[in-house]
């Protein structure tokens, strides 16, 4: 008999031998027949696997991103073998699981080729063959059959894959007429795949070197239940419509110029209004809890970045040196704040009661990117950090990440970002050389790290291994409205940066000690979180953060001096909007605020002139009534006061 | 008989020869007392000159620059007279006025030096020969007999300048035992020179040539009276009191580190609190004078700069181009933000009716000036403009220029500057060729600058032939609270870029226009304004924008609590300040924000915090009772509302 422990921490018994299913049909009935695969002690294995030990175990479902994960893995062989089904010969190469869905790398052979249209027929055929309920089989085979089994069927990328394996035993899975090399896991059979769409074609080169021949890679996602299916291309179809790129240009938030350089975005007015407000809102928060802003330049020497350790780091694929008149003088833009904050720090000696100091700056920073990897606002070459650096000593870590959490929250609060989770990440226990930092600083920021976060109650995720050589860090994993994770947030504790920078404070006993550094930004880049935000609200800004809060459309030329009064009464009270002194027809007026996502539209005609007021009409929500033009102000206000309490 | 005409539009009759000591004598003994010279026909002479045709003269006294100007060209002969009585053999160079003062350039001759210990001792000469009251007498001479002089003399600089005349009649003028080579024009005696100070000693190369030999140079500056020397002095005394560098360093608003790079200011926190205070400040006005905020890069590619014309002046003595992986592909530190401007004036069609577009950016500029010349925050190689770019029709320059100077002296106002006057540049009227745009748009802007100007009623002076090549523009020169001028506040109309960039507005009747763009910049460079107000208020900055409004001074750590609550509840209410928790006597506390200039000190104790008040104390006035916290927060928050008023 073995024990086996679930999530809840009850523990049952089962003959040697059991597997995942066997212990979900103990639960429930419904829990066995929507078992996907089984995580035992950690590792994601086949749920009809024997387990012949003492063990921790999970079910996984559809609900589980690992069971998700293991379902499109297993879609995938469905696709290979419809593939292999419709274009006989196909050479196969690798097929994983992605965030969402899979793809397969395939070649053809001479002269065939996939387009979109081909794809209601893979559909068809993966559709088909999924209700044939093939089992997934695993079988273990020496790596010499496996060669075999390859060379017979002539699939040059399989071979390939076989020879850069470890010698020991293979593993192969089977459904119906398809076998492939594959570590697994799967699902127990192709009856679970229920809608099938594939989404795209593309090229790839094998192994991903351009030297390589190029496969076409099929990208394809497959659900339980049609409905799934369905969201899921409604939620596509949205995100393309609240694409940022698209918005900013129809929003005119920003846009880029080809002689100012790719990635390098011009801020539009609007744009600028709403990236002023989110640093405003930012600026304020962190004045309040105790940070210091400063300014620092936009360059530094090339000792500032051989004292930081930048300097090596510095390549051939990075922005090139400044060289200046004076001969051996080089300057370097900066690619983040850091090192100039640690001068700022050393510019007076510090005691342990002037700890912490938290010095704040929206600091631009450039970074070369390729060409290629550009993308709108979320891949650029030169963006903003709501950067912020936290010297402190080693017992205050522990209240400074808690101070940090703190500001995040009321970060996302404020924007509407309610779905999080943090990722705490330490440095492997096993492989303790490779950081720096003394074990006890250690001890004490990863308890500190991880106590902070469980008295904020975060919902969290723990990485051995994944802290940086120089410190642990929390990160912030958000969803936005389409469900998409987002990294925001990250708090990165350094102990590398004081110690190079022999950054010091005087202790109670007149000793000299290092601070502990603490880097944060909330936001990340700014360039990066209105994108984000763009994308998370559609463009329908919170109110408080609006860049045109009003629009005041005059019914015609006739009553454009009061338009313009009214206009600039909002103006003077720090409102923010547009007056649309267009020779238009007011239903063109009012169709065109609409699609700018304007929150507020006031309407003046005659009555409204006579009587000092304005007609007022909400996005999304249509006619409110008229009102004096101070009502509608006052109004305004305590809306946005509501909005940002606590700040 | 001649016509005189004075500066008040009356005529006098002369007879042919008479002189400005006539004239003067004619309007006042008084006058004539105290002419110093003339100004006929714009060219400023000797009082005693005889005026030989019908002319517009001026007398000029102490109280005209030109007449310090030549009192203190009169002074500078006076001194090389009491040097060659006092070190017989000397050479003598050039012999200046400059702005406050005079010097004269000396060769002592081998082994012979002079120190401000030997200062007393010329000063003491100088009065001596002065008392004497020799007349400065002007001599014309051929240039053979002034060379045969100064060979004679053995004076090897007056011989080397004497060469690069042009021929024709030299002048001499003589007072007492010395004569010199001199165009004039000089004080009628030495008398009126009853005080003197020399200032300095230093190097200076021979017509300013390294390669040449290094003479000594003397400074020295004289006056009509003792008490305005004293007052001088005093002055010069203030204003090292008051070294934006020193005052930098001990207010803590700003450092340089040598390993960011000289000339790259780092704003500390104070520093910090007062830039964005005034960026703020001055942002809130332009959003109310209709400016759009916009954010750019501090890079541009290569293309950028090649459009705009900046690539070709971008030479060896600049910051070199910033290369890439991508070949070829170039980028600069941006020295400017117009050309992005235009950049995103491009982003669009614009229409008549869109114009004026103002875009403004608190854009950060880097130009790479010679290390010998970097000088604290008013010369460096990185600075931030208040900026903006005004896309405007030819037919809104007028309306333009009065609002921008309506704004300029918005802020002056604001920040204590009360003392300043206009200079105009317009084009060479001669010349007309070597500008660009337009002779219909030069006419039209020329007369709207000039008109705006006198609507505004600003003290103006206009000079033919200073404009750019590419547009005229009005300059604000201010005197600050000890008598020194800043150019601050420039408008420049701008034809050159809107044609470089193509830029273009549809106009009324359909046809393609290029707009008129108009740069300008109240603050100039935010560091260079900083600096400026620094020097002009000693710091003791208006409550506004004070970097700390208030000190919390506990009287012993017994209150440090109610310190802390007190602090909170000011930072809450978003006043700047610190609370001072050190364990030192409260005298000490006191002492030290004295020195700091923290405007308002509050003391906390028993009595303090059982009733829930605090003592205050205001920087140079002392004691001001006590009150409640909320009372002082009202109090101090109406006093603010009162210095922005308008805004």
């Amino acid at each position: 008999m073995i024990n086996i422990t679930l999530p809840d921490g009850s523990v049952r018994q089962f003959v040697d031998g059991a597997t995942g299913y066997d212990v979900a049909a103990s639960i429930s009935e419904g829990l066995a027949r929507n078992a996907l695969g089984v995580r035992v002690n950690g590792e994601v294995r086949d749920l009809h696997r024997p387990i012949t030990q003492n063990s921790a175990l999970e079910i996984l479902t559809w609900n589980d991103d690992a069971g998700k994960n293991t379902f499109w893995h297993s879609s995938a062989h469905l696709m290979a073998e419809a593939l292999e089904a419709l274009y006989p010969g196909v050479k196969l190469g690798i097929g994983p699981a992605i965030e969402s869905g899979f793809y397969y790398d395939i070649d053809l052979g001479e002269g065939r080729t996939i387009s979109t249209n081909d794809f209601p027929q893979i559909e068809q055929k993966m559709l088909e063959l999924a209700r044939k309920k093939s089992q997934y089989e695993r079988r273990e085979v020496p790596k010499a059959e496996a060669i075999a089994y390859f060379t017979e069927k002539g699939d040059p990328y399989k071979l390939d894959l076989l020879e850069r394996l470890e010698d020991g035993t293979i593993s192969f899975y089977t459904q119906g007429d398809f076998t492939d090399l594959c570590r697994g896991p799967h699902i127990p059979d192709t009856s679970p795949i229920k809608a099938v769409k594939l989404l795209n074609v593309a090229g790839a080169f094998w192994r991903g070197d351009e030297k390589n021949k190029q496969l076409t890679r099929v990208y394809g996602i497959t659900f339980p239940k049609q409905k799934e299916l369905t969201e899921y291309l409604e939620r596509l179809e949205e995100a393309k419509r609240r694409d940022h790129r698209k918005l900013g240009k129809e929003l005119e938030l920003f846009a880029f110029s080809e002689k100012v350089g790719a990635g390098l975005p011009l801020w539009l007015p609007k744009g600028t209004a709403l990236r002023e407000r989110l640093e405003q809102f930012m600026r304020r928060a962190q004045v309040k809890a105790g940070y210091l802003p400063v300014v620092t330049p936009h360059i530094g020497s090339k000792e500032l970045y051989v004292t930081s350790g930048h300097y090596e780091k510095y390549g051939a694929d990075s922005f090139q040196p400044i060289k200046t008149p004076n001969p051996g003088e080089e300057f370097f833009l900066k690619p983040m704040n850091c090192p100039h904050h640690c001068e700022i720090y050393k510019t007076k000696p510090r005691s342990y009661r002037d700890l912490p100091l938290r010095l704040a700056e929206f600091g631009t920073v450039y970074r070369y990117e390729q060409s290629g990897e550009l993308h709108g606002l979320t891949r650029v070459r030169g963006f903003t950090q709501d950067d912020a650096h936290i010297f402190c000593r080693p017992d205050q870590v522990k209240e400074e990440f808690i101070k940090v959490i703190d500001l995040v929250l009321y970060v996302f609060r404020a924007l509407g970002f309610e779905n999080y989770t943090a990722q705490i990440s330490l440095r492997d226990p096993e492989n303790k050389t490779k950081y720096i930092g003394s074990d006890e600083n250690w001890a004490l920021a990863e308890s500190a790290i991880q106590e902070a976060a469980a008295e904020k109650g975060l919902p969290t995720v723990t990485e051995l291994g994944e802290a940086a050589f120089y410190g642990p860090k929390l990160d912030f994993m958000v969803r936005d409205a389409l469900g998409r994770k987002w990294q925001l947030g990250t708090i990165q504790v350094d102990y590398n940066l004081p110690e190079r920078f022999e950054l010091e404070y005087v202790a109670p006993d007149n000793s000299r000690q290092r601070p502990v550094m603490i880097h944060r930004a909330p936001f990340g880049s700014l360039e990066r979180f209105v994108a984000v935000l763009i994308e998370h609200c559609a463009g329908n800004f919170p109110l408080w953060l609006s860049p045109e809060q009003f629009a005041v459309l005059p019914i015609s030329e006739k009553y454009q001096d009061y338009a313009q009064h009214v206009y600039d009464r909002l103006v003077q009270a720090e409102l923010r909007g547009s007056l649309d002194s267009r020779d238009e027809k007011i239903g063109r007026k009012i169709r065109d605020a609409e699609m700018s996502k304007v929150p507020y539209m006031l309407i003046v005609g005659e009555k409204e002139q006579e009587n000092g007021i304005v007609s007022l009409r909400k996005h999304g929500e249509g006619d409110l009534g008229s009102m004096p033009i101070e009502a509608f102000i006052r109004s305004f206000n305590s809306q946005v006061a509501e909005m940002l309490v606590g700040n």
